[in-house]
């Protein structure tokens, strides 16, 4: 199964594809950042990630996505930047048809570093552990991309455990 | 010149197009809402939003479009969610190659009603004077729709006016 997680944002939109293999490992396939410009109109910046996306989806075909679900944003001008970025990036997960899961901040901590109050640093040197990387993934949107999809691989597998068990 | 007015959210996303005349008259072309079933996922009504906004702009192919700018939200969960349906909407605009004005609520009540700090019921019966409508626009977003599409319309003239005297 491939997931990709994504933590949208107009200037910078993390991403980071992993593959949940089926001896419970998993492996980092692609992460990175999309980046528009500053100086350029916020309906660009959004189209510019909306194609980034969607390219993105096009080349690795992910069978499932995962994102931050977001309740208490430090402002609501923020809000509103994050909102429109997480709104396009949406939009290209339903156009393609790729099912969305979302999970709070404390469920990801959780999932990775096995305490939803982890520190940030704690969190990213589990995703390099877990995903047998050699360095933290930088930059620091592109790690908390990775952690969204390990979360979702984690929460997917012990769903699945669960109904076996039944 | 043919202005798309839109007020964007994810429950109800308000449109209305407005021809502007030669004589100085405007002309309401068309106003309603786009409306999305509360029980769907988030990412199905931004999907519904967007193809609705795409509809509007191939059919009427306006000239230029007009949105309210947003500082103060009531609040942050709020700001999100209007800030995910208006990343869509400017993600179609982008798309369409279509000019985008953004206008204060208080540069939309002074264009409309002459005052920025007109009621809303004021500003609504502006509209449809302005618009020689026999009754106010209903519902509301249609109503903010068409007055952020006059705000553009005044605003346009008078900086043509201003380039004419200079």
């Amino acid at each position: 199964m491939l997931v990709l997680g994504i933590d949208p944002g107009t200037a910078t939109t993390g991403f980071g594809l992993i593959r949940n293999l089926n001896n419970g490992d998993l492996e980092s396939v692609s992460y990175g950042v999309i980046t528009t410009p500053k100086k350029t109109l916020p309906e660009e910046r959004l189209l510019s990630i909306y194609n980034e996306v969607i390219q993105l989806l096009t080349l690795h075909s992910p069978d499932m996505a995962a994102v931050e679900k977001l309740f208490f944003q430090r402002n609501v001008t923020t809000a509103l930047a994050v909102g429109q970025a997480r709104g396009v990036v949406l939009l290209a997960l339903a156009q393609k048809k790729i099912p969305l899961a979302e999970y709070t901040p404390m469920e990801i901590k959780q999932a990775v570093a096995g305490y939803g109050g982890a520190e940030k640093n704690q969190v990213q040197l589990m995703v390099k552990a877990l995903l047998n990387l050699e360095d933290i993934p930088r930059p620091d949107d592109a790690a908390d991309a990775l952690a969204v999809a390990i979360c979702h691989c984690q929460s997917y597998r012990f769903k699945h455990l669960e109904s076996l068990s039944l």
